[in-house]
């Protein structure tokens, strides 16, 4: 981070913010199917009234359908304010599958279809997003890449490309990055986030380039399921950290999804510099053992 | 775990038992890779005497070798007796490189080229297994099963066949369960093991099979990433959980990974029967929402 | 297929229909990526004429963008008509670039970022599609299947959990079936297809259910690239089982990816009952070994 | 490949060879489970003489063993000469299998439990190879690039990066290339390949590097299905292509596959210049469409 700092900064973006919730749905056959989703297409705003009706911050966005057979999975985006908004989703989507139900008789064998999907490794996630996705970026001046970093930019892109993107590849990884899932875990315990949802946090596109001996370095997070508010936003402790972070309560989830994203950028940049010097394992030896867990 | 209790316990088993780390070299072109592998083939016991002398408790066991255009990934396998072994691992590992950098004249990119796979979500570790593989079991009766759980051994595999099976293929997700994550997270970060690798238990496979009429159900997890000395479990807390569940200190690592797998049998039970009963969004909104945190 | 006929038949939909071309641009940094979305988001209509200019048969349905550090990757879809239209898709791509990069400053580093994604398994097509996305089902009495398929639904079911679930999610596959490839690959080359798009075809999810002692079966196939236009089915051989199947020429493409899903079917249901029967190895001694192949 | 031959050539090497079966048993229980597996560790002589009696080409080498609730996975490797080897593979696991149902009461569910895996995109032939796994490579001078293809070490290598690397990542694909698909499918129909195992071979890897300006390429091909003897090498027209590469008959498969990746490199070359310089459509639209096919 100080070499962030030094460096003048990152700039983050969210560009998505939906949570989702995918029921599956058991219909007779693939006509039953067809019907229930041209029902749904007809009446969706008889859909977002009974969404409505079991909460005050939450909004349905969109439905997708994919039919397979017997079953039908809908996949619910929902605005939840800076709430995370599962528990939000999952209480709209049983009263949206009910309202379904009556109207079409298909019936809903599970209020999750694993098609959300959540604290699962899941393309659909990286791919579509859950929660919120966020794009954080910095450019770190060559002469800074040298001095704090004792690297430079052409060999922290080679470490990239050889480690998070081929070496990911090879391993058939959903996303590409080098420890994402450390910072996002220490920020979610601190801050009171769910510590399973570190799953989507995993999902992580890190990359790397050269731009005239500067190193640009960015990260791409598809699946940032966190909130401001609800939860264990309330621990005091967590409130704490987030007020310390100008994050607690309403209107500060996206600021609180990009300083995750900056926070897991700085992350990155260390230890890719750190392995493009060789210098893991000697850090490991010399801080993590043998030494008092404080 | 009243259930299974009440159907007579689990049975789990742990089936493969290493810890990986993957550095990947670069090498001058694919003769110098076929020079190096044949080096390695040739000195495997050299490599493994590096190896010894970083570590009193390591064994490397294995070493697989990935070849790519100028890149050579190795992925080393050590058994890391009752310690969670990462650290261990990459000292190890870099010291083995040493080995072969100066003998093949290869060269070192990073000591974890990502086939490790640390906290990614990553088929390699799904397939090859990482840390401790481990199965546990539980067969509970039809009685039991509509008593307590409210629903029958039909409702439930079906359930699981639509959600984690069915549901997870279409999702494009590594392994297929309810909700392994939240059972991993609570168990590490109470028994002091790296919260982060809650992405390697997220890869759980869950079953269930209808026996005449009772519920036979299993859970495969492919990467159980713990141990019950170094790291967090010195800390006081967490050292007490350890104590509780009669796993702390030497020789208990794989009985905590099999509590750890009857742990998540039984979340993956609750939530299907749950499900299957159509109860999730009523729970959550009787216990989640309008609750003070405790 | 015999075993579907005497079954009365199989029911198929065709559920979603697009041609994708997914170019990537070169932005300087987010900032720029921000704003290249807004003015796309703003010219919808500018872009489309642009494709106009290039198609008569071809319409650009949807635009979807996906930013990272200093790529955008927009992913576009097509209506192609009868044509399966990849090449329709490719230069429209261009062109609609072109205007983008006058009009932003991106610059179009390759037509195809390959979140098309042609040719290549990729989940974002099992997801969200490409070509067309058809399913097709059929029941099976419980005779029938015991005349004809010396099975029964319940073994069959149990082979395709077993097999083409559990085993795929094992095996980290994406889709999950016995051997779709197989037909689609045949049905390619008759028909003057692109065999390469096999791949695609490969991706297909099968389930069997157990309704009453009956087998329900479906295909779910989520990636069918086909044209009854252009390409190879102008071929002579090609063209005529184009007309043999009463698919050839305008207005027919639908109809010809139904007629594949269901052939699948036929090679599903087949294969899972053979090898529910234990007959695989068999069948294969009998039929492929010591014969001419003719 | 005329940009090769002015290269010098490429070099390429095999690196695995074995054809997998993957059955998969029924087994009671988790001690069930374990005590199949005990016995397979013990008398793996014994299963590779049953192997033995089926085939005078293939032999057993290897027996992988992934046990999950009643379920026990088994991956058969086979050498199988010059042949592809799948209905090898495929009699020889079942003769197997009988000796293990025989001795332990364990029951053969299906030959195929697709952890094999024939014509599905998996990660676990990625990783663990299926058939043989090739890699070619070629160093282009930085003057022919110029002269020939129309651009330099330095676009072609941000073109790799953005669209294999980057864009396969965030698309969730197995392997990482631009058209592996296209030149194998061309060259298994060519020379009496089976044309549904061009899934195993999009699965490449497609890597470059600029070095001092000239252009390193290789590709990494995974899962090579092919042989020279038996299926559809006996056809005349596919007999004479084979004969034409000086790869009919026995000795001659690993050549083969050469051949093969060196076709894949050449194709990925060309496609990856052509998409650097932004001639993809053109192209396109010059060659493909208002033209005789041929």
């Amino acid at each position: 981070m100080s070499v962030i700092n030094a460096a003048g900064g990152s700039r983050t973006r969210v560009f998505g913010d939906y949570m989702t919730r995918a029921p599956v749905l058991r219909v007779r056959d693939l006509e039953h199917a067809c019907q229930t989703i041209q029902w749904i297409d007809a009446h969706e705003d008889e859909i977002k009234e009974a969404v409505k009706a079991t909460t005050s911050h939450g909004r349905l966005a969109k439905i997708e359908k994919f039919p397979m057979g017997r079953g039908l999975y809908l996949r619910f985006s929902f605005e939840t304010g800076d709430a995370m908004g599962m528990n939000m989703a999952t209480i709209a989507s049983e009263a949206a599958c009910r309202v379904i139900e009556v109207a079409t008789g298909a019936e809903m064998v599970s209020v999750s279809g694993n098609m959300c999907s959540d604290k699962k490794p899941a393309a659909i996630n990286m791919i579509e997003g859950r929660g919120k996705t966020v794009v954080a970026e910095a450019l770190i001046p060559a002469d800074i890449v040298e001095a704090k970093l004792h690297a430079t930019a052409e060999a922290i892109v080679e470490t990239n490309v050889r480690k998070n993107l081929i070496g990911s590849s090879m391993a058939g990884t959903l996303g590409a990055n080098a420890h994402a899932a450390n910072m996002v875990a220490a920020f979610y315990i601190a801050t009171g986030q769910d510590p399973a949802q570190v799953v989507g946090g995993s999902m992580t596109l890190t990359d790397c380039e050269n731009v005239d001996g500067n190193l640009y370095i960015s990260v791409r997070m598809p699946a940032v399921e966190v909130g401001t508010v609800g939860g264990g936003t309330k621990l005091p402790c967590q409130r704490e950290a987030l007020e310390i972070l100008g994050c607690s309560g309403n209107g500060k989830a996206r600021k609180l999804s990009e300083i995750l994203a900056v926070t897991v950028l700085a992350g990155e940049l260390s230890t890719l510099a750190a392995q493009a010097a060789g210098q893991l394992g000697k850090a490991h030896a010399e801080l993590g053992r043998g030494k008092k867990c404080q």
